[in-house]
């Protein structure tokens, strides 16, 4: 966890003011950099130390086996893994004889500050060799938000009180070391050295590293450039070989000089492209970086960046420490997609390579909603990407007997990468999220085309494969048997209710735009027929209810089995204390499920319902997975327990800077990030989107003075100001823009000339507080000094 | 499968009078040779060709890695391979300058006879060698029943026609080329090679090779002895070297004379014991062996087999083909047992490395029942080895969170190897599988000391494992959730039928010999309180029953489930073709699960009730294990389909003569060879222990004239003669001995004086006979010629 001592609270930007090196890992993933093409993790220039080095391209792999004692039909036996590929980001810095390295001579100072609004990450060094010359370093990087495959660093080094002789080496290094992934040895075969020597080039302007994957038989290219600004004589060597690239700066100062360095990156991968054409197109991207220049990079950056929080800003008043998390998290959402297009969002964007580089149903089910409301052309780019695995998806469910699509549970390129099936293959929710996140996006647009072009068939054939997945009981009930829903605690039950809502929703989504797409639905062969199907299993739908304890089970028998003796656990998370025979068998929750079933269709559930579910499963759900608390915070300020929903808020938004889950150091949690927005935009902002109309119900947790957001809605941008006792919804762009929504169920019409305000109303919760799994609290968001 | 032109129908013997290359890998395991302690496979004596060379000691076995992609706590990381042991077997003869090879020359004849009665393998060979000098060889080998560490070999060769001289060399030979076992690098490493030597001895009389496995560090001695005949000049040669030994034998002949030579072969070998102990455990048992000779190990071989088929014999009239069969199932059966003496009983027996040689529920629940009435000192042996690896049990299930013993789904030392959890730990029935053996052979015996020694201590630690799977539910119900029963194409469900009864037997047994032993339970520190909680849980268990189907659900919720679509499959066995997520989730059964409760917990069914659960389960069930025939044709016997039953009894019977399963190659299934019993004696013969009782309720199917058998029933042999219409029970050894049992439900009381004499009704069934899935139903018994 970082120290706040060493991480003063800022609202826009997040500063460390103290070099710590037991948190090195945690900080290289904080201060990633990305655009969603690129991925440089927060490694220092100079290389070392390092914890994890990561440099990453979007959807460049390496397979490796996944190997099984047992084997079973259907088993993917092939993996991805995100690749650490070329690394530019190093630049290291001899001063007289001794290298730069913080580790040794003495730290005077060191600050690292990650802007959100530059989108820049600026490290400051002062210190003094172990030979005894004092310098400052000062480096800038920037992953271009505008030109997707350029990366750039501004170094800037002087001499403080003596003169010295600088040499400074700036890299590209293909195959570093890496800490090891597996203890497998084909695994670790596979992936060490993953990268084979294609070709080198250089000329006066740039250096062009060419290499090629394996297996996966990928090619990629890594370029530099560099511009050198310094007073005196410089000399300027260039080495190149198969794996490295070196081009030598050397220079002598005295105080008051400095040298300057900007080094221009390039990246560029492609299965298909020929060397020649991946060569040109990094050559061709550095040429135009060039002539941008360091500070038409930056300029390009921070316009990005402007329109960017124009339209999806949060402000949290009374929580300087959320409001914070809050736009580091919204920045790192944005940085996971902004040019993602048409690549898959990981899980961990590309901060670093925990799980794989996989990516799961986090980027529909907590991502994309973000991104809808705030950069909607990056959640169709990501929904583009899904339709562009289609083929995959329809040879995986042809491969299990099914008939449509079925979507892999994790995977980098589409193929199922997931080895064990209970959780992975079983786990067909996923292509209901993905129907979900079509819908979404389609009622936050009303972009048609969308659905023409992908929207539609995405839904029709999930449809079809939740055809091939229910049936219908003697008694006409359809149901959907031996499938597991988003609680990872529970798995190949029957009727998740979950599952069985979102299917029914997905289906009746595929009839609805089928009527209204005729000509495309007929060249997806669908006919009056098969949509006849769809709405009759939609509404025959079986969901299972405990009359007796008036709740939901999360799957058919659920309530009914033994409670987890919580007192007994060995420590949590409890997966790597107790087999999955135990945890499967009891009641006890990994993460929302049911209540995130009252979230997304909400409409199926009473509010007495929901107040009920919601207490519960708070109390069975111990949080193991990253993906919980943000649901949880939705639905505890639905059904009033606002201090909770505030708790939770919290908890989802400061994952990776208190490092709660302990495993930030792979890469940070997007879908909890994403979720913070949600937690406060759908939580106290109470945002749903109900039969394509626009929904709040905004309600304020005490301590929170006032709640603002921006969203983008079908053209307009709509400022949601929220205080404890009325509400102001605005339009901000464009004369004759208006916005239908509706507050509290009341309908309203909102536009530039004319915001409206509505008051609050108290919202008093059915139930008392619910208390959690001992020990398994959420932190409380206003640490212990207002009352909770 | 083998061809029946080439395999006479023999009563007491199988014999293969025309050698056929394409069978070879079957015929190894049909004629393989074993003690239970000892395994040789049917390997030709000169090695080759060879399909699978196999020499086996019991539990002698390697450590290898289990892998997983994706791991998970309590998985286990080392499996268990039983190893190919130093090969005695090989006795390579040279007829001038060409090795004797039946592939090339030209073979006259050669057959292979394995006799029943005798316990011996005999083989024929009539061949003229590639340089023309024509030869006759016959050898004999046997596993000594009566001399656990020895094998023999008679080796008799003769010219025909021509003088030839002959060079034959006998061998001992370590670490054999194996056919590849596992694409795993690391798993082909750990089982290549297996055998490291240690050290190796010759003297005048004998030689012995040590060696010793790498990773589960067991120690193996194999020796070698000879006794040589021949007319005329011989020349000896010994060369010894760490992994093989050689005794070349050099003499020529005329017609009319013979080489003969007796190769006597032990093996021993120790987890705890030293090198020298090894050594001289083998020199030892050598020197028995050549006190007793050829001929006294003959004769000892033949005493022990009289005196186990005078207790074990079946006798069926009317079908020559099933006659031999189920002797040929008798016959391996005891082989597998006879002298375990504490080790495993594994599913292949010691007839090939199957399965990896593990042992699996088959030896209790199919192996088990039949030598509990044929040899129920190797039945006690058996379980006494399950309660020599209690300890191993007991922390697996600490491991697990559970309490008690949670014994091993497969293994050969005790420890879990099973590496996939939903099919190996869930399958908890297991160990209630164990509790019903213990049941099972105190009530043949009375063998009360067996549970003071062990039985108990059994039956308390299986029944603690109950009560930590159990709950009970609001209305006071217990249950058994998300558990595995027998039938492996459904998996981690709730309220199994069969284990949920199965379960309840076993606490119900636990708190009642705990009573009668109350000493021994207070050692094992059970109190009347324990004992209350087993028998109150036992009471409570809830049996799901679908009042709307009449029939009992396989586990709650099963017949709710969608039918499997049979014309739709894409092969069998299915599980090759589908995944487990298909199969799991539909009503489809693997092997028989509500029809194994009907049978072992019959009582807790009425008449109607299995009638209708048989009517059922027998159109889902396709038999892709061979652990159900047996069960199928018993309880078709007690429905009433008669003629079903016998199919299914000649199913269970020729599993490996003929290959049904296509893996015979690999070992011969025991438990099928069990059932075969189990379908004639329990199926024919009603054969039932209820309440202490030794219950009949004998009915023949048309076409079997009459079906005899002989059962040990606490010290008495039963013989059992069913005809068309009558029964007579008689006791056949000793003068005072009687038996009490059960008729259709009226007591009798059998001496060996008065046999008694019964007519047998005319069975009804309530249904008409049902049908299998399509391409499922069973072999006809009576091939068609009969009605059916």
């Amino acid at each position: 966890m970082i120290d706040r001592k060493h991480h003063p609270i800022d609202p826009w930007r997040l500063r460390e003011n103290e070099f710590e090196l037991e948190n090195l890992a945690q900080s290289e993933s904080l201060f990633a950099l990305s655009n969603g093409h690129i991925g440089l993790r927060g490694n220092l220039d100079e290389g070392e130390p390092y914890a994890i080095p990561g440099t990453y391209l979007n959807s460049f792999y390496e397979r490796r086996p996944l190997p099984y004692a047992e084997a079973g039909y259907g088993y993917p036996e092939q993996g991805q893994t995100l690749v650490d590929v070329t690394n530019g980001k190093l630049i290291r810095l001899m001063v007289d004889d001794s290298p730069f390295d913080i580790r040794y001579g003495e730290l005077h100072s060191h600050e690292r500050v990650l802007d959100f609004r530059s989108g820049i990450l600026q490290r400051d060094a002062d210190w003094t060799s172990p030979g005894g010359k004092r310098i400052k370093v000062r480096s800038r990087r920037l992953v271009s938000l505008t030109q997707r495959a350029i990366a750039a660093i501004e170094y800037v080094v002087e001499p403080v009180d003596q003169p010295a002789r600088f040499v400074l080496q700036s890299e590209l290094v293909a195959n570093e070391t890496q800490p090891q992934l597996s203890n497998d040895p084909r695994v670790a075969a596979a992936l060490d050295s993953p990268l084979q020597a294609v070709s080198h080039d250089r000329d006066d302007e740039e250096i062009v590293l060419i290499h090629r994957t394996r297996s996966s038989d990928l090619l990629m290219a890594a370029g530099m450039s560099h511009e050198i600004e310094s007073p005196g004589r410089i000399a300027v060597d260039i080495d190149v070989r198969d794996d490295w690239a070196r081009t030598t700066i050397i220079c002598e100062l005295k105080p008051g000089q400095y040298l300057r360095v900007v080094k221009l990156l390039a990246y560029g991968w492609s299965s298909l492209r020929s060397e020649t054409a991946i060569g040109d197109q990094v050559a061709a991207a550095l040429a135009g970086a060039r002539f941008s220049g360091w500070s038409g990079l930056v300029e390009q950056q921070k316009m990005f960046l402007d329109d960017f929080w124009d339209a999806a800003d949060v402000e949290v008043h009374g929580h300087a420490e959320l409001q914070q998390a809050v736009r580091f998290a919204l920045f790192h959402v944005l940085q996971s997609g902004a040019r993602a297009e048409r690549r898959a969002i990981p899980s961990k964007g590309l901060t670093g390579a925990g799980y794989d580089g996989h990516t799961f149903w986090d980027t529909e089910g907590f991502v994309l909603p973000v991104l809808t409301y705030t950069m909607p052309d990056s959640a169709a780019d990501a929904l583009r990407w899904r339709h562009s695995i289609l083929d995959q998806a329809k040879e995986r469910a042809a491969a299990l007997g099914l008939r449509g699509a079925a979507f892999p549970w994790r995977t980098i390129r589409g193929q199922e990468c997931s080895a064990y099936w209970p959780a992975g293959t079983a786990a067909f929710h996923l292509n209901a999220d993905i129907a979900e996140a079509v819908i979404r996006y389609h009622t936050a647009t009303g972009d048609d085309q969308f659905i023409e072009d992908v929207g539609l068939e995405l839904l029709v054939e999930t449809a079809r494969l939740w055809m091939s997945l229910g049936h219908h009981d003697r008694r006409g009930r359809w149901h959907i048997a031996g499938v597991t829903g988003p609680d990872e605690y529970s798995a190949v039950a029957d009727d998740n209710v979950f599952t069985n809502l979102m299917a029914s929703k997905n289906l009746r989504a595929a009839a609805e735009f089928a009527v209204l797409h005729p000509a495309k639905a007929r060249a997806l062969s669908v006919d009056a027929e098969e949509e006849a199907a769809w709405r009759d299993a939609a509404s025959d739908v079986y969901i299972p209810y405990d009359e007796e304890l008036g709740v939901h089970p999360q799957a058919e028998g659920f309530t009914g089995h033994a409670e987890w003796d919580f007192e007994a656990s060995n420590g949590y998370p409890l997966m790597l204390h107790h087999p999955y025979f135990e945890l499967y068998r009891k009641q006890v929750i990994k993460q929302a499920d049911v209540m995130l079933a009252t979230y997304w269709c909400g409409e199926h559930f009473t509010p007495e319902e929901k107040a009920r579910n919601f207490d519960y499963y708070e109390r069975l759900t111990v949080r193991d997975s990253s993906l919980s608390a943000c649901v949880q915070a939705v639905m505890a300020a639905e059904v009033g327990h606002l201090d909770l929903a505030y708790d939770y808020a919290y908890e989802a938004a400061l994952i990776d800077l208190l490092d709660l889950h302990h495993n930030t150091r792979d890469g940070l949690h997007m879908a909890s990030l994403g979720g913070a927005w949600t937690a406060l935009v759908a939580g106290f902002g109470g945002l749903r989107s109900r039969e394509g109309k626009l929904c709040f119900n905004p309600a304020l947790p005490a301590g929170m003075t006032q709640l603002a957001f921006s969203i983008r809605w079908r053209g307009a941008r709509l400022r949601v100001e929220i205080r404890q006792d009325e509400v102001t919804y605005a339009v901000h762009n464009g004369a004759d823009v208006e916005v239908t929504l509706t507050h509290a169920g009341e309908e309203l019409t909102v536009t530039s000339a004319e915001p409206v305000t509505r008051p609050v109303e108290r919202r008093k919760p059915l139930l008392p507080r619910p208390t959690q799994p001992p020990g398994r609290e959420p932190l409380s968001a206003l640490g212990g000094t207002l009352p909770a």
